[in-house]
């Protein structure tokens, strides 16, 4: 539409124009505003995001929010110590894409993040470090290097480093969605945690992290997944094995060199939370996706590796930690230099839900 | 929370003040920010819309209609003359709602609003009047006076007014959804209408307007309503039906004196949009909704009667035609001064999907 | 199977023919059957039905059942004047296929069939006549010619005579595969009617015949359509439609001069009863069905017209009133020699939810 | 019904006695039998099962099972070396019960069943012994004791004992439901297997046995769960984290004493297949479940210990490798006398899907 031909509503004399000024004030007073003055900008041929393509380098975020850690306490009121990645083109918000957030979530030695709840849904990525246990709904959950955590919607939850070692990671939520729609509630729970043990593995996993297996007591479809923690070790595995079924000729990696898992809720076979797609990549030396486009957007951490992320044809060289964004409709394609593995979370079930995905493959390369 | 404690995050001395303006400064460099300093704004306590609640009268809305008539052609490029109904509280875009879209359209005599197609889900509701014909796929669909229908998203659509009379009626999309999101695509189709033919009905009613039958030949769900239109007839008959049998003693109404039907998509029993819930209310002389708050937001029109619109404590007298928007959480209810009919739509479907739906009834009446 | 290899199981000696009647008398006396000497029998290459074609006459039905309302009383204990059409094929059991119960029901001047309820899932089909009522779920429900009825699992149902002329109708039931199943509840209801009133409309209708409408008191999808009545006038009305459509050139019918309607739940868009479903077929003088195998079965009835039912290679001349039934995965193609009206169900719905339902279209004639 | 009054229709007189046998004599040559004769059997109270309670025991099946293995051979035509457990009242058809199959099975050292495929659904559960593979879809996939192994419709399958020690396992299909309503194809594969390999894991489960991890590449809900295999390990250790839970104070039991798991299909969160559910349970010493009745059919297995099963308030003991089998209805309670574990599957699904499911808590204990 941006490109379409001139608005048929162009005036055609002064007087003319001043009758149609005349008109658009009066639109003006009664909180009316004519189609035809936006319909390019309202509804463009293809999306047109305001959000842009943009990298945060992890050599930067760290030692901010390190630093942070040293000025800014952690406490009620102000809740968590989480630094948003704001998306050059979303006005000043603290939003990645329209409808993500991403933070850098750091706790010093021994902090406590006191215990609240929200209709965001929440989840947690683990890049390096360990010692923090997030305690959701009084489940204790240890966070370790590549574990992929969760907090669905309205679950009590706070966190507490019980270790003398600093430990941030990423957190993933839905508050602009949530923000845009006006659906946010809010409450606090207890200062302190419900819960200060610090168990190897959680109830849930040890309820829920068993291939293909449910508990009986607990049976039926939930809109989120009650496995609270996806751990490396089971990630690193699938991957590992998709690889190998590939190398011995069978079909198991979306592309050459190409594994990947989705982290999926066992209740439905759906994606672990109604807003958020969530799923981890690993590409052989040398290996590239394969160009497409997307409605939605996305978000990607490199866990390890190096490589580059070719964005609507622009290159960016990534490597361990940084984070980047895809908004929707924008061409991208990753090529891996060293071997490469990457954490992704994604908007798609949303759009999934009301019929509006729609997902282009470009053959030729990036256009 | 906007109402929470004193943010933990306060600095306690000039210096450590100087240090924090660094690093916030820092923060804004690398398009970072922090949420202890949002969170009040960002996640409140419950939904804090900023849309208001607003009254349109038609007796302002019509004679501008009429007015852009006069001075701006419809045709290419503009598409439609389509005024927007801007909600105040939205930053001056024509959105009613943060994702509901209202706008008055208004089509001369013999004029033609060409063919085009986009994702964004549409529908119209004629308040007055009859004469035009929508084309939606090829197929001509009559608009008269009480009349629902449909243009779901993709679908090629154009209307002709067929008469010497002009014509206006109101329209309800997802464009402001679409667009927070990025998900527009648009398309121009031929300039004149594939149809131009005037039948009495079409042929999607001719397919599926006969209650509870399926044609075998296109059986299947779809994620919009095949039933182009829902005519006036059908809608006051079973208005009528449903307050009889209240008069008899049977469960029909909402509540005591309150009719009501949703439209739905007679493939799942569902929405007849993905993004969009469309129903028609009737009111008895006396009657009045029970106080309720609920999640998402709502537009309403009244058809015919008068009566009082209470949202968020505040009576808005409300006659044939005007246009009230119920944000968010808001408190509303609707009492009937003489017998008060009413159309209403919504965004409900989309926060159901994903398990963000809440109402609250408030016994006690309106707080 | 059946005409697979020789079973690998053949004894080779006297010896070992004595050793094998040995085991297999061990087995009969432990209650265990060795699967190689019935596989053929247990798992043939393709359905292999014990249920055969046939058709039950009109001319033959009507005056047995007519006879029956002459010598059998209807009242509590015996409950209904039903007589089951009996396949041949089923070992004398009042099975007209595997799943599907077919009767004709006759009820004389001023009888009433007395209220109960089952689990067993309900519709009746009405040839000819009218002045019956059927009470389901206290609401009455006029029966007239070419009326669709439901009364779904565990709703209270009777029925009443209201005139001198005595009626009979089609019954079809589940009864077979609840029988088979071991899933029967049964329950006495009031000797009497709970409503004896004649009312035009039931009270179902008047809340939910009206196309593309809910009523708002009673929203939700239900394993059952709530729609107690299809009437005649909307299915001939849709079949009309379709074959005017079909010949002003747009896709409506299911094959040339073959229109069809399903009757379906209109709060799911699915089948009206879980385990049973029902459509109505127009064929124009000398048009034909494609010939087709599915799994399950199907029992038609001729409601107007004359014809050819061609089930298996084998002709069979039908007209008016007569009942034919398909077996699982039998070849059949109807020609309609004159315009040809037929009601039909089948047991679909239950082997589509269990993912085992096939069909295939034999293009090039009946096989 | 059984208990109902007598039937209205008992003839008055010799002379009407002969009339009614005239016209039952006319309905048999017409094929057509009356309803009001039958109604108790047809449709009763409650379900009236003719499968009956009975218990195998593994100390008569697994000796017959060997000395098959002596006499019969295993190969093409036969097919399996499969012995059916047939219920004794199902008149002499080797159905445990009206929907389910379950057979012994045996293999002697270096035997290959051949491979073919049909349309009922298949597992086994592995009592004891290990050295079979089973090749599904051209996998292999390694039986040992306590594993739960998925043959899902349509895929070929065929068996090698890799070993010199013979092996038997529990077969259970849907082969009753399948042959009752004619639903069955079946197909010859090739004479020897596929794939004559031995690995520790399947290929099926080294893609989906990664707790809540999906393939990306082989996203999509499917009807059957695609893992292969439940190995005993995973079941294991979550019995025994539900136990500890329990004992921890928390919810994951589901009585006091009772742990169960549902094996489930990753890609959905239901049933491994879509006739038939398993799960397998736990009692402590001393615990029991709560009796029950339900409907449909189950059949048990006594994988380890030993205990009493109690149906229709007859205690039957039972001890490792015993199967038994509840009918549909009948109220049953599980003893553990010393620790029990103990296989199950039954064919809730098939009811669930069609809405005929109940349940009933018998709270005081048997009846």
């Amino acid at each position: 539409m941006a490109s379409g031909p001139i608005p048929a509503a162009a005036p055609s004399s002064p007087a003319a124009e001043k009758e149609l000024a005349e008109l658009y004030a009066k639109f003006g007073a009664a909180h009316m505003i004519p189609l035809w003055t936006q319909l390019g900008e309202l509804m463009p041929d293809e999306p047109a995001p305001r959000a842009r393509p943009h990298v945060w380098r992890w050599s930067e975020l760290y030692p901010l929010a390190q630093r942070a850690g040293d000025l800014v306490p952690v406490g009620r009121g102000g809740e968590r110590r989480a630094i948003a990645l704001a998306n050059p083109g979303l006005d000043g918000m603290p939003f990645v894409t329209p409808t993500l957030w991403a933070a850098i979530q750091y706790l010093g030695p021994h902090e406590v993040a006191p215990e609240h709840r929200h209709t965001q849904n929440a989840f947690r990525f683990v890049l390096e470090g360990e010692g923090v246990w997030t305690v959701v709904n009084n489940d204790p959950v240890a966070m370790r290097r590549g574990d992929f955590l969760l907090t669905p919607g309205w679950n009590f939850h706070g966190h507490q480093n019980a270790t003398s070692e600093p430990m941030a990671w990423l957190d993933g939520l839905d508050i602009p969605f949530v923000y845009g729609n006006d659906l946010s509630f809010f409450e606090y729970g207890p200062d302190g945690l419900s819960d200060t043990s610090t168990p190897e593995r959680s109830r849930a996993e040890r309820l829920w992290a068993h291939p293909g297996l449910q508990p009986v007591a607990l049976l039926g479809s939930r809109p989120s997944s009650p496995l609270a923690a996806y751990r490396w070790e089971h990630t690193d595995r699938a991957l590992v094995e998709q690889l190998a079924l590939e190398a011995e000729g069978h079909q198991a990696t979306v592309e050459p060199g190409h594994a990947a898992v989705r982290f999926s809720n066992p209740t439905t076979g759906g994606d672990v939370l109604p807003t958020i797609r969530a799923d981890f990549h690993r590409l052989l030396p040398g290996a590239a996706t394969t160009p497409q486009r997307e409605v939605g957007s996305s978000v990607w951490q490199v866990f390890t590796g190096r490589g580059t992320a070719v964005i609507n044809g622009v290159e960016h060289p990534v490597e361990h930690g940084d984070v980047f964004v895809v908004p929707s409709w924008a061409s991208y394609e990753i090529r891996a230099e060293v071997g490469l593995d990457l954490f992704r979370f994604t908007d798609a079930p949303i759009f999934e839900a009301l019929h509006q995905y729609r997902q282009l493959t470009l053959r030729g390369g990036t256009s």
